[in-house]
């Protein structure tokens, strides 16, 4: 029979290593603080596995498992003296989803489950507190409601809002017990109105529709997205913990707060977090009362009046400082807790690995290092290379002029100007527009997922460090600046109202999530400053990388940022970029109507000084390192003029008339030009073009101290290859000769096309090196055009056909069967053939991962990728070493 | 030491395999006639590795060739007595060309090589014949001249008739040998005016001049023009034979002839063949004297006055008939022979195969298998697949009226229409613009190739069935008229002259090269009445094939032909082309404009009756054979309005406003349409569509008795296979459930990205079956775009880069290794997995050769390849298993 419920207890039967798969991220984390007797409420968990069941079977569950769950619960009953369901003394649970990666309010959660109209009296007499018992209920009824019954949240709110009216109160907290009845009253009388039947009082039928409930969340519309965004596969599913409830709301004696063992924003070492007096846990997180710090050293950081925990009751905040010091030392890592206080008792809800801020993420990672809690190959697995994006774009130039308009909290850090929109669908409407945006809200939601992701950065005027806003923004290194209680926003007017101005949407501000700022206007930026953490962490990723890292760049601006950002060298250099040039373009297209060899080579000629001194110049940057030089890659056609004016410009200059201009436009087009005559096919057809090339290249390379590469695109058979290199030696060889002297160079070719990769035996015996274009690879492979694959490629990815979009992350699968066959037959015909990749995956993680294992001797991407790819290519190498 | 010259005698050693690509096929067939102990003047070949070593060392010979050479005519000498360049008995020798298979007329030869003006008289005093050794001398310097020093044949010619102005005659036989003198005397005098310098007197200087200069043809334009048409590989090269020469021009008892074993045009059983008296080789071929038949049955057929061999030299034509007989029953094949008599004695100068027409083909197979030469396998070996197409097409309609405007030689079968056209490059250029032209020339040469292959007939005024026109034209499977005596034409002023009257270039006739009948106008055709050994053959090839032939169609004509032709099923109906009909494109356009997809549905139910109706026609043709049926796979804009009048009847028609058709056209443009929303792609997005064409293909199936295939075109992963297949079947079901009956039926897919090839084993497992899809896997595998291709392609393959045109003849190398990839994993995942091809290569024989080593299970074309692809499965299926 099959297992799909273990108590906690039980639970540490499962290998750790599984744990998480099986009882999700949570489930498996509360099973750890049992093991390490930490106070942690009994309960159980429903493994992912009946989540997978629940979705192959049509929304049911394994015959076995009411049993099995009726069996635990009966656990619980005994280890806790209560019952469910007990009028006297009954055991009231939560019930909420884990998933096997932390996907922070995303799915749902019913607390308070097992009161009825019976057990709440129960509840009232065993706490003494009749209040509180209502309070609970009406919680329970509240969120049961919305979770489980799908009614809506502004129904109850109005019920409550209008009895605080009748009563003629304004805080939660100034309702009495018999105030809190008429309320469960209202709700209850609420729900049978809408749904025709009582709330329901059978405490196993509650249980049952909260777990379906939580079940069922795991489609709902925004975790879709949310997976979506952070790449979980759908087959996951999510695990369900049943635990007993612990009430930090029964009284000034209790408490609850979220924490995080170090600070998630700076990585500083000390104990960050919050509580909240006399609250439950989802008080803390919606941002509703402002939180107050735990620490004194915190509350002065924040500049905050209300008092630190550690003031407050230090004997529970000591215990807390030692759950942090155990958990650290256990998980080696910075934790997110969340723990209750329930008459002056501590209880452990949660851990789990903390989010960070990219900073952060250095910071802890190279103390821990010092702190010989980990090693330096851990460290570098701790960061996550995407992440470090955040730290190597501009931030606000400190000598700008800033016009500030308000402050919040610094809830995430980094610098963002856009134009101010109020609703997430405008967000992500004018982001697909290309513009950039700031969302400003009250507070976010998790149905705000998609509209934070569009955004440049995030301002709410609600809510603290540890707000919905807050936590989401870091996890995606947006810039955010919370709780900014200056500032009041209108939805309906679609204004924000700042010291009694209105600034409309549309108006464009700029945020600082590293200070707080809020800032009028768009304000200049300046390169980051890289910390010495960032160093440290870099010189461990080139110790212990394999693949060397080179960057793609053809401009003096590109290839000194990448050269600074530790680039070994240039993996790509598209010399077509150096046509474009106004002063060049002209002859490029004399080139194109030219009659015959002849005319051609005359109008190169006139090129060729331009691109000799590009060459020179790049040469110069990157002394002392490998060069890879594409030749001229695009089809004719994306060097003509475009449009009435230009055409008429081009064909006054070159003294031709327009008709013929526009004759030969006609006859360069093509139906299929990214299949068509391009790459070393334009080589073969006009050689006199590649050999201009190869003449600058060669004279700019006398005068500096590199190695050129010299790289022929979409190659399909290595006779073109052949032609092509000889054509290249001659060239040198002229060179050479006429200068007196030589420079060391090599000849190799672009591997971008499914053929090249089928016949890199053949291929490999004349070329010096391989470069895999994988964004044309990705094409021809999947016969899938980038430029027009939008139309299609989100349902393709909505359905599951992709996990992710194939020209962002390498489909391994497909061509990474190209790249590893090309690879292994390559070098097996030519043992000194060197391979490396030069398409837009060579800057992603993932890719990354792949290569390292297909065995490639380098990765080239964009400058600014060129850290990441360094710590990427590091942790690629240590995870394909263990 | 390498051996590069071998001597008759000795080269029987070369093993017979190898004798034909080391010594070329006439050097191959001078040593098999030496073994047969037939009468074969002494000579000796040099190698084809020669020409590659030519070639390869900047036209340079092996230092070791001098003297090989100077060895191998010291054994002329001995074994025939006389001495080269000796004035009292001169040895004189041929010199010519040879490749692995035969180049009529391509490469150059050199005769008489051995004459200067000592041995001259050598040759007179020899021979008693003074006129005929200065004939010979004068013959020898023309062509020498000619073709080694490279002078106009012109200036020969002109001297030749200034002299005969001179002495008042008109035919060659009547110059004297004083007459002979003069010419010779004039031509030496032209040669030293042109070149500088006196003609060589030197024989050695002759030979090598003579070698150099076959060697040098293997590379002249039109021997490349013609390798490319035939598919000859750069790299055979050709062997050159020197042999000592005997003369059919020394008298009355001299002769010169060719023959074929059969008649080459009907394949008739009897001795066919050409010969003139008096007079050398190149006399017969050139056809500017008429020949005479070798048979009295020849002379009669051709209604000839002129005496045939048969009766003017009975003993020689005696002996003639037994090597006829002697070499069919050694080559087991119909030969095509050179001889000559020389003062009462036969020599054979040369046998090769002989070529024939199609119907030729098909009958000497079959009569070759009923004589017992050969058995069925080699009888289908004999022919070439390609050549059955001449059998296939329309002949002229025999009640049609026609006005016979003349009459030629029947040079080979076929009737053909179009435009006269009087030169080789104007036929070329129409043909080009896709007009069908009629080549009419005084005589062929083999500068007029490529206008042969680009006319859709040819015409001569001279020349017999052996002529140059005739023989080549037999070859390309030309239709051809020769030797129209009654016409005559004028270059100059362009018009042909045919019983006074004139006809312009332009104008168009028919010529009938079964009848040799020249009319007026284009005359109707009807579909051929293909004969009993065709049917023979057919019946031979279905018994040796493996793989199943079935035709790509959707029209019934299309069906109807197919299944005529033999095909066993439909390999690929392509469901689009229902879609252009004039009555259905509007609700196909209504369907792409809908809004969501209850519009899309509206539009598409108009549209179903129709297509059902289609598929119940077909159905019914293809009655109890599979119907492979491919679901919509064009991008959508191949369907919208063109161009502004369709635009706005569109509009009108569908009530829409010209804008938003104009604006839903241009938002529907692709950059990329062939890597684009197409295929399998719109059933993903568009579910209703495919949904939509999979019922009405059930219920037109329920009505018929077929087993239909449906195919999802463009699939690159397994998930698109299993969301598409699941539909079809929901919709089957759903067909079926209401019809209250069921037809079996199968979904597989095309296999035509390189990453479902590389994917196979996964896809496989939810496929019926597989069809590649060679074009636009071609396309994609190597990068290249077949609309596109053309303008780099013809560099392509000049350069050898591409052997032949990827989208003609399959890439086994590169998109072979795909389909070979994917076969294997595929049927390793899924056994019943059925293979099939159904891209245009399905029709290629040489392609065809490779799906049979690939272990396909069947191969579909168009209908009218249906044969070809019959006959040549079968040849790859004997061919394999030798």
């Amino acid at each position: 029979m099959s297992q799909w419920v273990y108590s906690f207890s039980n639970a540490k039967k499962v290998p750790s290593k599984n744990r998480k798969n099986l009882l999700g991220g949570k489930g498996a984390n509360l099973v750890e603080m049992v093991s390490l007797a930490l106070p942690v409420p009994p309960g159980f968990t429903i493994t992912t596995e009946v989540c997978s069941y629940f979705y192959d079977h049509e929304k049911s569950y394994p015959k076995e498992l009411k049993k099995q769950v009726e069996e635990a619960a009966k656990e619980i009953e005994k280890s806790i003296g209560m019952k469910f369901g007990d009028v006297k003394n009954p055991l009231l649970v939560s019930v909420r989803s884990g998933a096997r990666v932390s996907m922070p309010g995303m799915m749902d959660t019913v607390l308070n489950l097992g009161l009825n109209d019976k057990t709440v009296e129960g509840l009232a007499a065993r706490s003494k507190d009749e209040r509180f018992a209502w309070d609970s209920y009406r919680r329970f009824i509240q969120m049961y409601g919305n979770v489980v019954l799908n009614l809506d949240h502004h129904d109850f709110e109005e019920i409550l809002e209008q009895h605080k009216r009748d009563v003629d109160v304004t805080e939660d907290t100034a309702i009495t017990a018999d105030g809190w009845k008429k309320v469960v009253a209202g709700y209850k009388a609420m729900v049978k109105r809408e749904l025709g039947h009582e709330f329901p009082q059978d405490v196993m039928e509650q249980l049952w529709g909260a777990i379906g409930a939580v079940f069922g969340s795991w489609q709902s519309a925004r975790a879709v997205t949310y997976r979506k965004i952070h790449d979980i596969p759908e087959g996951w599913g999510t695990a369900v913990t049943v635990q007993s409830m612990v009430f930090g709301n029964m009284g000034e004696d209790c408490a609850t707060g979220v924490a995080f063992t170090r600070d998630p924003s700076t990585g500083e070492n000390y104990f960050y977090g919050e509580y909240l007096v006399n609250a439950q846990g989802e008080d803390v997180v919606a941002g509703i009362r402002t939180p107050q710090s735990l620490t004194i050293k915190g509350k002065e950081k924040e500049g905050s009046h209300l008092s630190a925990m550690e003031e407050v009751m230090p004997k529970v905040f000591k215990q807390l400082c030692d759950v942090r010091s155990i958990l650290e030392k256990h998980y080696k890592d910075m934790q997110d807790i969340e723990f209750t206080v329930q008459q002056g008792k501590l209880y452990m809800l949660q851990t789990r690995s903390g989010k960070r801020t990219a900073a952060a993420a250095l910071k802890i990672a190279v103390d821990m290092v010092s702190e010989k809690l980990i090693d330096e190959k851990e460290g570098l697995l701790r960061i996550e290379p995407q992440a470090l994006d955040q730290l190597l774009h501009p931030t606000l130039d400190p000598m700008a002029h800033k016009q500030i308009i308000g402050r919040g909290l610094p809830a995430s850090p980094g610098a963002a100007s856009g134009e101010i929109v109020f609703s997430s669908d405008r967000a992500e409407e004018l982001a697909k527009a290309g513009r950039k945006v700031i969302l400003c809200r009250i507070e976010t939601s998790p149905e705000d997922i998609h509209g934070m992701h569009a955004a440049a950065g995030i301002l709410t005027t609600r809510g603290g460090m540890t707000s919905h806003a807050a936590v989401v923004a870091r996890g995606m290194g947006r810039a955010c600046v919370a709780g900014a209680g200056g500032i009041s926003i209108d939805y309906k007017r679609k204004v924000m109202i700042v010291q009694g101005a209105e600034i409309p949407e549309g108006d464009i501000i700029t945020i600082d999530g590293g200070t707080g700022d809020i800032m009028l206007g768009a304000v200049p930026t300046v390169q980051p400053k890289l910390s010495g953490d960032f160093a440290t962490i870099m010189g461990w990723a080139d110790k212990a990388r394999r693949m060397k890292v080179r960057a793609n760049a053809e401009t003096a601006k590109d290839a000194q940022t990448a050269r600074g950002f530790g680039a070994e060298g240039i993996g790509l250099c598209r010399t077509e970029h150096m046509f474009f040039d106004p002063d060049r373009i002209q002859h490029v297209r004399e080139m194109i109507f030219a009659d015959g060899e002849g005319g051609r080579k005359a109008a190169l000629e006139k090129l060729l000084p331009a691109q000799r001194r590009d060459f020179v110049e790049l040469f110069t940057i990157m002394k002392g390192l490998p060069v890879t030089i594409r030749m001229l890659d695009p089809p004719l056609h994306e060097f003509m003029p475009q449009g009435d004016n230009e055409m008429e410009h081009f064909a006054k200059v070159a003294k031709l008339d327009l008709e013929t201009v526009r004759r030969r436009f006609a006859e360069l087009h093509e139906s299929n030009p990214m299949l068509g005559h391009r790459g070393c096919r334009l080589g073969i057809t006009y050689p006199e073009i590649y050999a201009m090339q190869a003449r600058t290249i060669f004279e700019a390379a006398l005068e500096c101290d590199v190695t050129p590469e010299i790289m022929i695109p979409l190659i399909m058979t290595s006779t073109e290859l052949n032609i092509l290199k000889a054509l290249v030696d001659i060239t040198a060889e002229d060179v050479f000769v006429k200068a007196g002297k030589k420079v060391s160079y090599t000849v190799g070719t672009m591997i971008e096309l499914p053929r090249a990769a089928l016949m890199a035996a053949d291929i490999a015996q004349n070329a010096a090196f391989f470069s895999f274009g994988t964004n044309d690879l990705t094409q021809t492979t999947l016969g899938l055009s980038r430029d027009d694959a939008a139309r299609f490629l989100p349902t393709y990815v909505g359905k599951g056909i992709f996990e992710k979009d194939p020209f962002s992350t390498i489909d391994k699968d497909g061509v990474g069967q190209l790249i590893s066959l090309a690879v292994k037959n390559g070098r097996a015909a030519n043992k000194s053939l060197k391979v490396g990749i030069c398409g837009e995956h060579g800057g992603d993680p993932a890719s990354i991962a792949f290569f390292e294992s297909a065995g490639l001797d380098y990765i080239s991407c964009s400058p600014y990728r060129v850290p990441i790819a360094r710590l990427a290519a590091a942790q690629a190498s240590i995870r394909d070493k263990i």
